[in-house]
């Protein structure tokens, strides 16, 4: 309440908490009295008071989401996928091209990634682009590319959904479906890819905060689909240094609040392929369960994001590092032998 | 170039550039060389030479979209919506409640808007709320309370497409259809958008550059819809004292290189009932087309956004303001009368 | 509390709370405790609290400052400056170079200030520039100038305090003394400012809360200097169509929270001169007590910032912009007559 | 240039370029004309060709900074500093409490951190605090703390200097002057700090791109002093989880385009003692040369930013967990008998 708050105003107050079925609680103070509200299971709107006569302020003090927290579940939700158990010990390595190109090139990358000690394969089919003119990527015929370098390397396949026209097809032929960042809040696909019957990775939006990344998570949870990946992503700022902000702290965050799995994409925060080792070896240090990442052989040829691509040595390189940091820091990145018994 | 690229390494990029079909133009400096390429119709992409050897930085110095530019249209597009040439001398008032609640409700708001000078209604029907447990609109339901009410007052509707599915039926029931901010880069809708044979109010995604605005545009106008209104809506940033911050500078801006309209709405920016009349002067100061209010005769009991919603004695308040106001910018805000001829 | 917090825990909240003289309000809700925390005169550090076993948040429900507050003073501050009683109907226009560069130069914009109806000249005599190679001011040497052209002009003089060490050459030649958006925070400064004898023109940090801004500005006041004019500059985000993002909403945040007048700088936010005019419509219409733009009659000439500064027929054209604007805004532009009289 | 540009505005833009000295390069493409310029040395006022007619868009391809840059010296910057080699491979720990409170509180934090293996000690003897109401610091009297507490415990004392009236005392009785985030562009300051013969530790300012990071180094590098540590210590963004982003791509940003050594201070980017920790793990993994961290052995009695600090057995664990990534990282924590030595 504003410190001139009349006692008719508090009270007008305190009536109308009662009115919505809810206890209000005055506590009278130095120099105002605020009024608790509770009784509510979920968010009470703060436009039901914020009009009335000597309210300052309504500030909210619960959390909005339900399914996604550590109150609702205290221990981590885990699954197996390409025999890495993802939000366990296990550092779960995802890799690929940006765009899936042709079947020659996805299956030299996915060779590559499988040989290096990566666990599945990305690679876009259906490409969210800023300009209409810019490559949308294959379409179908890309998620039968993915499908058939899967039947050829062993690796399981992420993709994005990018509308729900294409859901079902990418639920078809991908193991696990990824709604990228730019659709964190299209809610029509996140309730349909909670009825979809696979896994889904959830990119954080470029400008959601955890707790929206929360609600997005929880739409799709609300479902049914409790096998929901995170992933941050980075978020846009003033800088111009990278192309996003990679804010690994939101990973300890969602850890704290959540029981989800949480991993990092440091390609498309970089932007640029000379910060993607650093910023991997940043993520997995500050506790995400895994990565995902651009890899090329012919960056220079991609027909997307060629430059934040990591070259075939660079890939080779990054999981040689984050072999040795999960050495010290209590994980591991499973290998190829323990992934061959499923 | 770096400063201490080789002359070999000048000679690589080059022989990439034209490999590409393209001009290269050495530049040289004081203390580094600069090699600026043409002939490119589109865009660049930057990572064809981002990675070879000895180059600093690519710099795009073209832009990237043509149809919404005034390099492409010099004149205004104006076309006619109820009873106002938007893109002209004219200033279009499109208010209503957040959501549409039921028929007796959004009756009331809509006489009031008519009988206070508005042009057209606007309600949602179906609703993007961050959380799934939010009340989600009263959906094909709510759009023939629209259509009803339409018929009662006169008043044509927009309303938000929310998705791919309900695109047609918003398009048979509105006679504007809307993209929300969270779905401005939602490529698939707006590609629907484009086709759906209704203009189209494109609002700014809250963190959207004006380029990217521009882009998304530039996908509808591309399947051949050329009645695009944009809507400044506010962006997301650090600050706290409104929901969004009001970027107004992205009015003129717009203007500078599009031939569009783009009309703002202080309210979502707002988030608080009594910083939207300031707001909205300041909208129309700055050269916007329209604007698009929140209005609601019992805001306590709204089921969404009750807080931002205009009271019916500060629309009508706004309605003089604006008034005013457009008598000294050259601009008018056309009558009830003048829109009863067609 | 956390939802799961024992009594023993909430016990433990409320002691630690008392052993600071304080009072505990437990409130017990539906899922979940709160603490409410009164008898505070002050902020109550979090940290008091925030570590103890059980508590989930601690959130702030006073605000931390006093005197720049309504609460504290419910009318607005009023003070007569260039013949303008800013914080009431004046609005009061401050124009002039970016930098003071020469006395011929500031002497002639001065007299088009002048003529043209302005009532405060602005001129740069310290500069804060980004790279120690920019241009620094004429030191000195520029307060001097200043002096002389108010003599021949009659026009009061503001200029930038850049550091401690100046800011008394710059309180015994100025008439306003400026504390820039870079020294916002700048604390030693805004004490020494609130000692100076002159009224201050605090300009906010570009990333700066308008809670910070009302801090600083109580910086001030605290040391006895009531009369400080607030000037809303622009705040860095993401977008790229303007230098800074001039926010808008600010003014009426202001105004709501706090009895000091606020001007606004189109000039600095725009970045670009063609963009200053559309601002300055805005701030007036927003409810904004005078602007600051920069006028430059040889901006090509300039020694900084030249391309945002206003051409001198844009000036007259502003300043026949905002007279008819304040004449629908119940607000006037003192003329020249007006001011003599003192 | 626009598409539409005259021949004569070309020439226009080529005529003002070489009035000033420099070289135009008209670049004809498939749509528009550039022209390149060269033949500057430092930066080119955009203002100078920004308002001539055809003219688009001023893109500056040079940076402004020198002496900071790898192109100005390829090798790393690297110092002695409390047995460390900064800028080399060693990792330096500094740490401490936020504020110095008295000579029995820092001793006792002193011993703690030289005990764990840190190296040099951190704590605010002069605070630059939002709220003239918080406490402000113990000024000299805390420097004299310092420098006792150093004799009695070896460690190398960092504090900053709030302004130019407290510099000269600080460098007296500091081993390194800190400039904190606020005043990292507070010119006078840094320049103060490039004579004042001790090395300078200089935080980002928590809006500062790393553009202007590299021109606040260079103010004091053009000073003459060349030891200068740079620390990433957050930005400002939208998100609430933390009370600053941590960007560390800045880190590997700024190795790629200076040869300083920088530093993180994962405490002040978190607000909260339990994500420091991980912030720190990934400082370090990401490249940074060092840490800064707050500790304190009684945080609910800290008179400033107690939430934030680390508790004794959490800096324990701390320096345990970074050896052991210094290990896989081919870096070392300097030990405390090679630091003896000296």
């Amino acid at each position: 309440m504003r410190m001139d708050a009349s006692p008719d105003e508090i009270d007008g107050v305190v009536s109308r908490v009662e009115s919505h079925g809810l206890k209000a609680n005055p506590i009278a103070g130095a120099q105002r009295t605020a009024v608790g509200i509770t009784g509510n299971i979920g968010v009470v709107e703060p436009g039901l008071f914020e009009s009335l006569p000597g309210v300052l302020e309504v500030i909210q003090v619960s959390h909005p989401y339900k399914l996604v927290s550590r109150e609702f579940r205290a221990e981590n939700t885990t699954f197996e996928i390409g025999g890495v158990e993802i939000g366990g010990r296990d550092l779960l390595v995802v890799a690929g091209p940006c765009s899936v190109e042709s079947f020659e090139q996805t299956l030299r990358i996915a060779e590559l990634i499988k040989s290096s000690g990566g666990h599945l394969l990305r690679g876009g089919a259906f490409k969210p682009r800023t300009s209409p003119y810019s490559f949308q990527g294959l379409g179908v015929e890309g998620l039968k590319i993915l499908a058939r370098v899967r039947e050829a390397t062993g690796l399981p396949v992420v993709t994005e959904a990018l509308d729900i026209d294409v859901l079902d097809d990418v639920a078809e032929y991908a193991d696990i479906v990824q709604i990228g960042a730019r659709n964190m809040q299209n809610y029509t696909l996140l309730r349909r890819a909670g009825q979809c019957g696979r896994p889904v990775l959830l990119k954080r939006g470029m400008n959601a905060t955890v707790t929206e990344l929360m609600l997005a998570a929880e739409y799709i949870l609300d479902q049914g689909n409790e096998h929901v990946i995170l992933c941050e992503r980075g978020i846009r700022t003033f800088t111009d240094h990278t192309r996003n902000t990679l804010d690994v702290a939101a990973i300890p965050a969602v850890k704290r609040i959540s029981h989800l799995p949480i991993i990092a994409d440091p390609s498309h925060a970089a932007g640029q392929r000379d910060k993607v080792i650093p910023l991997a070896r940043a993520s997995v240090a500050v506790g995400a369960d895994g990565l995902m990442v651009e890899v090329h052989d012919k960056p220079d040829e991609a027909l997307s994001d060629g430059n934040q691509a990591l070259l075939p040595d660079q890939f080779i390189e990054l999981m040689e590092e984050i072999r040795l940091l999960a050495s010290v820091l209590n994980r591991q990145v499973p290998s190829q032998a323990s992934r061959q018994q499923p």
